[in-house]
């Protein structure tokens, strides 16, 4: 193959929802490397959340993705050419190559990954960024205590999954929410939840007050919307509230809101949103606990596999509406 | 004289709003101290926003008020006659001796004070809890730091006058907001605020982010409602919002709402709800420099005072509505 193929982003969404027809895939030649460059060619592209945010138009934390350019995204690739001092053809590399193919990237925007660590895509998940995400949300703001209850949304997901082990190894009890039986099952018997409520049961509110007996001391959130008003509802004094995504409620255009905002006074809530990148500093401590707690194999994750650049945006759009069961990843050879 | 006065919440507020019809003026003969009790005559009578939280079933951060029972009020009062060591009668103290003209007290419910510091009903405003509330909010959540944009919401009232005094002490530009341009101009001139909005104004948003042309880096919210929710799109990264209040949306049963708790995770906001009376180890720190700056004649408050006991629900009401002009008091004697 001597070309690469890329998803651009080539429209925002607008009257029309978020969808695959957003995106427009193109064919381009191989480009070669600069000095100071290396052509990587990828193997696996991750697909995280906050891709939707990037699509529109306003600015949020960061600036929007730019219209008939690559779409943003994390990948892990092996170098194919080098004019980059120190990389060399075959070393496995961790990136931003986005929704492609292949990337040229420079000093400063590729890390050497030791392939005897984990398996290569590991790197985009509890070793990478959603694994350090869950890792800060966890130890930075929420702090749990032994013999507290923790609540974690979307719990077998990328970070949910970190953030309910991370929070069970502090002593925690942790409380997952998740969608369905078999994300709960998985919750509780592989990541070790002391329990985990289907958000999508009828009495969802019941079932999670009778899940917390002693109330809640931390959230970690990654959805908004119901199920986080009712975590709110069984909150102690003082519980803490990681705000790591609002991916119910906020990304399409319509504004997160919440109703139960007096219980931040009522029970002296502290309620702190996050970006994994606000706090580079924190990373190696973080992946080094991950990566020592992957080396026992104390550490369990899902992943949900689309197979080929072509499957990206319909397996993008089903992850934000909780298709996937864990990290969702798009194999690219 | 020699009976006691006192307002008993004689029901609580229902289907009908709260309202002096909530309290029942009762006279009952002047109690006499037992061992180890002194009996106050009150001076001043503190009247509160907690106080409306108070009336109500559901338990917020305390216990209910209980019904037939004196109302709840901070007071400062002269003792009559002490059984109670190390207290005499003329001394001057500061208690929680509730709406009525005598209250009996033990050891740890009365502080001794010194006339020579301050006018006695200082340590019902500035000096005591409401000054002691805008230290803790501002600097154990706020932090507020040389050159910062920090809103200060009823910017003239007990707490916010304060807050707004401390903030600029501490090198941050201060933008007040205020109800109509008496208070606002008592904001700017006396209290040292770079700006205040009137909160009334049609254009109130246009008028705030106009006054906040570097965002904002804090806010010490005592009102919320629309104000607070404008402030929040000002917000830059790292915002610290301290929740001392939500006296416009949260008391009257209806729950305090948050329309834009989207930008908590755009822009990684810090939302803290606290109550001064969670950590009384901060006490003395706060009350030293309140005293101290009081003192160099640099603590500058207004109150509205009510004359006479039988005037407390009245003024209470119109206080939660903003009718007050700073500390608001009961004149007891």
């Amino acid at each position: 193959m001597t070309t690469n193929k890329a998803f651009l982003l080539d429209s925002r969404p607008g009257e029309r929802p978020a969808g695959p027809h957003n995106f427009r895939l193109v064919e381009t030649p191989l480009p070669t490397p600069d000095e100071g460059q290396a052509l990587v060619r990828h193997l696996w592209l991750s697909l995280d959340p906050y891709m939707r945010g990037r699509m529109n138009e306003a600015k949020s934390y960061a600036e929007p993705q730019k219209l008939g350019e690559p779409m943003i995204g994390g990948t892990v690739g092996e170098v194919v050419e080098s004019r980059l001092p120190g990389y060399a053809p075959g070393d496995l590399v961790l990136g931003m190559g986005g929704w492609q193919l292949y990337s040229l990237a420079g000093r400063g925007h590729l890390h050497k990954l030791d392939p005897r660590i984990a398996p290569p895509e590991a790197w985009l998940g509890p070793l990478g960024m959603p694994g350090v995400t869950a890792w800060v949300g966890l130890h930075e703001i929420i702090e749990p205590q032994a013999g507290e209850t923790i609540v974690v949304s979307a719990a077998t997901g990328a970070v949910g999954s970190v953030a309910a082990q991370l929070a069970r190894r502090a002593g925690a009890h942790v409380i997952g929410i998740a969608g369905g039986p078999e994300k709960c099952a998985f919750a509780v018997e592989t990541l070790g939840a002391d329990a985990c409520v289907d958000h999508r049961a009828p009495d969802f509110s019941e079932r999670l007050k009778a899940a917390t007996p002693r109330g809640v001391d931390g959230i970690f959130e990654n959805v908004g919307g119901e199920p986080l008003e009712a975590a709110l509802t069984r909150c102690n004094p003082f519980a803490r509230i990681a705000i790591c995504g609002l991916v119910a409620t906020g990304y399409d255009g319509t504004k997160a809101a919440l109703r139960n905002f007096g219980v931040t006074l009522a029970m002296r809530l502290k309620i702190q949103g996050f970006i994994v990148s606000d706090d580079m500093s924190l990373w190696p401590q973080a992946q080094a606990e991950l990566t020592r707690l992957h080396a026992t194999g104390a550490l369990h994750w899902r992943k949900t596999v689309a197979e080929g650049l072509e499957a990206a945006p319909e397996a993008f759009f089903a992850m934000l509406k909780g298709g996937n069961f864990g990290k969702q990843l798009v194999k690219l050879r």
